[in-house]
């Protein structure tokens, strides 16, 4: 069989430390034929390491060497690369947050309509084996009436990279690291329909000079993004969410969880639980052993390929991929101004 | 010196658990002389076991036998039992919620101005150890962000006594358990003003006939208050709230809890943790030993006594009571479509 | 509606700390009319303090003057006392082990029979709400595979009373501590046949003058019965059941369990866990709550007294008792030269 | 000092994971020179990996080449292979079970003798610490009385190679995995002479289509090997063993273990708990540290090199493991009707 | 028999909490008889509740109507008191420390002889359960070398009765608490001959104002004794010891132990714990039962009874209580000016 | 900027594991330019292995080659070398202990002075995360009051190398190992003068043949140095210390450690803990993060570059070094008649 030809456009830390090693795994179903960014030293030196034959600063010209591509470029160019990409025929596996904006994540769905090709978003947690035994559980958990989530970190401002920047990351803690956790949630209650959206956002931290932070240093004063987002959402099937994201709150330890509690039952997903009633009994159950990888990254670039290929139905769909997206909108503006 | 003469209007749980033990140890200070209850034969009961001397069917008769009265009755008659005593020239020790409304609320703040008496509000955590000590650390906290407040029971719908009844009770687990915790938490944030609140109440659980419920069978049928609450709240100093209160959530463990983190460091109420910074480190500090009694009822009757004597203030004073009514009212509006 | 009269047989312990205070709280459903012990003089004692009014030294004597009797003597005379009862028309509870041998367990269904009146045996671990617990979710463990029973103490001889004595009690730590576990079993996998039975029987430890034991001193002497059993079962339906009983294991901790491996899933009784799996997952199940009371005594007199007055069945029925009586024959007498 | 030539026949998992690094590593008393497999492919890159001079398909044309042998083949061709080392004059360390029955066992001792060759078979948990530990300290049990035995694994059946084929390997989880515990058990009570024994066999679990399976998938239709067996065995001098082995128990954790209960003290070998008396005291030891190697293969194959060479006693002697096959015939003619 | 009557002079705290219940208990064996306190209001109250028929102020009187006193008097009246009980002829029980100074002790053991009485030391340690297993077991530590005493409390000065004040009571917490300590180690170690002693006292922290203390408030300007000791010792043996007491420690938790290191093995007393070797192991052995009382008081009196009727020795001989006092009377000349 | 030149002057184990991996990850501030070793084959194969161009047998002929030496041979040498490198012009970073005696270490730090050279002591334990926490902190424990040190290992005599060689070494466990905290401890406290310093040294134990050792075997003969030593001292600011250091003890858990306790609160080291009082609380706190790095190693050199280059002063200065020598000449001759 033919194997699809794919390309990394941006080879910094998620390209190296995720996707690329993922396809490289899964060679007996792609290649990596092309890498591009534009630092194309850096480009060069992964394609030597990695043997990849095409190397380009502009990643337009990478197009034609390649059926998929996976985006890997600070957010603020998500679009636009993505655009292009379906422009040429070409897949997209695209890193999260979809795109700075709910409009530009509809421009993406419609341009891959009309292309005809697969378009997915890298919420990579979606294949974490917890994940997907949760989702399978849900029916235990009745109709799902409370959702937390939590995606907190202790005072750990990534200082490096594009992360605080503002104008290329669109936000901070909320679109780099709380997305995942409310994609999470959003697809285990089903992606109901939200009809009100409240956030705050803050950085009155990260703002103070020379605060105690566990992964480094970080300009202060440059840093324009949220470091902690606290947010309510009410769904039209009744369901309310608690929402709360952080790189740099005064907590005991760090968290990423959510937990539903629903009319039947209620689940907590990091470590996978679930409460239940049995014979009068209230249950607790744990996962002593659960199928599946302990890489999402493997999966996740499986289910891409072959959604490409036309074997399987892609994980994540980029109609919840926009959701989360609108979400996001909703909290920033709801939120604007309390930074 | 004149003894404080104490009467109790309702003898149910609440006063025989809490009220008149805590009454009789202080018997220094002050003196049991009436009870009265609707249930005239519990009363004298109640007040023979004591050696209480005057018992009435109608609490209006009480009056002319004491100098103050705790009112143990349900939330309904709250309001109006206080302004008859104040205009009797009684001071008032009311349970919680202090009524079914910010209306009434308001009514008797005035009430109790005008007759220049003491108002009271059993919210008795606060005069936990763990409460007062964390007060006293808010400081190191500094300025307060995100809040988050749980009072969580696991199927434990209290199925005796008024507390399914909205006409008595003016809804369910939110005005009974809730509160208490909402309290708290506006308490150490200094109570600033509310700007936003939304709200959203449940009760799909408890309408199922027979659940498993660990505090003995109700009746869903009758059952007409709320189970489960959730809400979110902004707040004039930037701080926002999230907020779940439940007594029948589907969870693994109850959960009563009031936990901040400011700009400098971060609390936990029970237990007692302090989440700070100091010399670059990140240190969590617990509470080997608190200062103060087991059992809050002793210092609050304490407390009432010395301010209806003039010689303190009032620890829980009736305008934070009104906020917790005034938030409560918004939560049961905000989330009146979804019951 | 008339009370039934109950009269207790033997006021030893198991009498006082178990089925008088259990009859004593049912007061609206039974009375104590009489006692009846050998120890006269302690049978008066009892009475008074509990005011029961008629006390016999011969407990033929008592039959007269009530409708049921709980027959507390040691073991040798359970069989007899209970024909005699059966032959005055009164109900009987005896306590296990219901005889000394199979074959006077077999005498009693018969005469149980021919009167018309209820024999219960008062296994009452039955009644713990773990183990009713268990009942109901077997079959979640499908067709049992394996059962391990284990009542083990570590050096814990009662030395008091009549336990040592074989002419008494036919037995030692089988037939007084070993037969509730294994008739829980038995129970759990709903009595299947017993097609095979091998045992081992021990008394080497206490047959060692001066042994540590944890409940006072004993008669090395004397000590004519069995301190450890061990044996191992095979069933008509293909289960098999490894056995251990001892007062005087060498272990590291005391144990009292039953666990069964089933085709589907496993079954853990003390604790109460549960073994599945569910969506190619493996679960452990804990009870985070069980229904049901504490106190296995007192669901076991009630259903007695149920049973007697025609409105309940037994939940231990005298051929699951006789089926324990009988694998303890055997087991003796397959261990017959180990002692 | 001439170094013993050894070469390895069958050079699957067992032989690469166990035998031949520990071979590699004794390099000053012994050297690898032959290796040979009906896939000799597989052979021959084992050889080039490890400079092992030669390889045959036929394990006839390996004795000229060497001193020793090291058979790791499926256990059908244990004897077969054992003898003609023998009649080549050759000395055999032969992986466990010892064979397909105890006939064959005892052919290949009597080969031993007559050959005046070494017989070792390789039950390598022997040679692990805690059990050289317990040998030693069986005295301050005493005389054993109970000895329990669990080699129990939670849905593990090892779906690879030939192991769930009875042809080849005369049985599954019992033959396969309950052996070694066997075999310490008996050896820890010191050999007695089993004079009952009687056992049930199953694999109604999995037979089952489609189980969940720790360790990959596997055939259920030609799966036809015990899963699960249980066992009971007395002894000559008083003792009784309660035996469990399984692959697929529906049981909570995996364990591996034997504990013994004697007249003056308790064992308990995985992991390393004395249980004694002392001064009137229960006490209960734990091994702070034991001396001795981590990884048992390395004594195991220094044993075998001292033994061939004539300076040390064998650790496991073949008389041993003949009792071991005795044994598992017995229990599987005993279980036979119950598969 | 003849019962032995007690008298008990000063029937504060320890008299009521420890010695006449103790007494009280041993009723076939003893009698109180008398009661004498210059609170002579506090001794009727004491007489009048458990009946003992006589009462005086001055414990003088008392000796004409006892066999034998209990003193329970502040430190400073011990000598005075046993003096003239023994010359009235009345064995004696005295209150730890034995007096305020090694030289007292030394009068009163001549008294003792001289009048042919029991002299016994109240260090009620010595009768636990854990202590006297230690003791035994001192055989399996060998020679000691190293022993550590640890009576440690965290902010925790006993402000009420007469503990603070160095005139009544000769000191604080080491003649207070660590003293029991030290007498269980010395008698553990065999009482070697104490040859260097080298000691530190502390005040500095219950001098300021207002101490953070666990029980209740004491006044620091009259506080004049230690709060704190260190000491070293060696011993003729060639044994050291390193010695810590406090009452007010700025420590994690509090502390009472001896842990002692021989040349054989090593012990702790609180928890019991002793470490061996074994066949070249190291082993940790803790007590799973140790036998005897749970409340020493209790073989304390039976103790000091049997000694009196001539059946028993002393467990606590005065010699060894005088060991205790003269290393408590080098520590503080030793610590003299660190206070 | 021109790169310090640095020799090693012996490359045996801490050489080899500690600093030259330490310099060679330094490699833009300094470069190993020789090392010299008594032993010149394993000098000559480290230079190979690191490519470092200059080996020597003997120590002087490297002084020409470089800017500093870090001296790594046995104790004896330590002064003779650093003297001898100060003579050359070449600063010194030399191991722990500074040397034999304390008059040695006077001499070495005046030579320092005179030559205007670096002289650094390599107790590395200085340089861990929690030591300079706990430096930082030691204005919450106030004046420091009670010092505990313990060193201590159970059954770890290192039999390999020189360290039971009193010759070479001039002592065992106290002069290299305890030396460690013993500095630690006299830091944190600030060096206060030493008072009084007693000791015992023992080493009954290692004399005893064939003992059980978890670091291997020793020859107990040849063995004369101390392998378990206490200390007690007193110190100008009133503080006293605890001290006890062992190669060999008998106790439950090795244990590295130093505690404070001061007038204010506590400190433990190991793990890091504050204990404090905090409005009227009593708090304990624990570093839930520290800065730094986790090797000491690294610290430790760059200071000692960067000391030579002038950029910043050393850490451990001699004084402090010579402290510690003190203290220990102290403790042997105290200890003298003991070992």
């Amino acid at each position: 069989m033919k194997k699809l030809r794919v390309g990394i456009i941006g080879v910094g830390g998620i390209a190296q430390g995720r996707h690329i090693p993922a396809f490289l795994q899964l060679s007996n179903q792609c290649e990596l034929t092309a890498v591009s960014d534009v630092n194309v030293e850096r480009a060069k030196e992964i394609a030597e390491k990695h043997s990849i034959p095409y190397v380009f600063e502009n990643y337009r010209e990478l197009f034609s060497n390649v059926d998929a591509v996976c985006i890997c470029t600070p957010n603020k160019f998500h679009a636009e690369i993505t655009m292009a990409a379906f422009e040429a025929g070409v897949h997209v596996l695209c890193e999260k947050p979809m795109a700075l904006s709910a409009n530009e994540c509809e421009a993406m769905i419609a341009a891959s309509k009309k292309a005809g090709k697969v378009l997915a978003i890298a919420y990579h947690y979606r294949f974490m084996k917890e994940v997907q035994a949760a989702k399978k559980v849900m029916e235990e958990v009745g109709k799902p009436l409370v959702v937390r989530v939590q995606a907190l970190r202790r005072r750990k401002v990534p200082g490096w990279g594009v992360f605080t920047n503002k104008d290329l990351q669109g936000g901070g803690s909320l679109i780099d690291f709380g997305c995942h956790l409310l994609d999470l949630a959003l697809w285990l209650m089903g992606n109901p329909k939200h009809i009100e959206v409240s956030g705050t956002t803050y950085n009155a931290l990260s703002k103070i000079p020379n605060q105690v932070n566990q992964w480094g240093t970080f300009d202060h004063e440059t840093f324009n993004v949220d470091d902690h987002v606290t947010a309510y959402m009410k769904f039209e099937n009744g369901a309310s969410m608690l929402f709360e994201t952080s790189w740099a709150a005064n907590i005991k330890d760090d968290c990423a969880n959510v937990s539903i509690s629903g009319v039947d039952g209620g689940i907590n997903v990091f470590p996978f639980e679930l409460y239940s009633t049995k014979n009068g009994m209230l249950l607790n159950s744990e996962a002593a052993w659960i199928p599946g990888e302990e890489d999402p990254d493997l999966p996740q670039a499986r289910n891409f390929i072959d959604a490409c290929l036309g074997f399987e139905e892609l994980v994540v769909k980029p109609e919840e991929a926009l959701q989360v997206s609108q979400i996001i909108d909703r909290i920033y503006e709801s939120g604007r101004n309390t930074l």
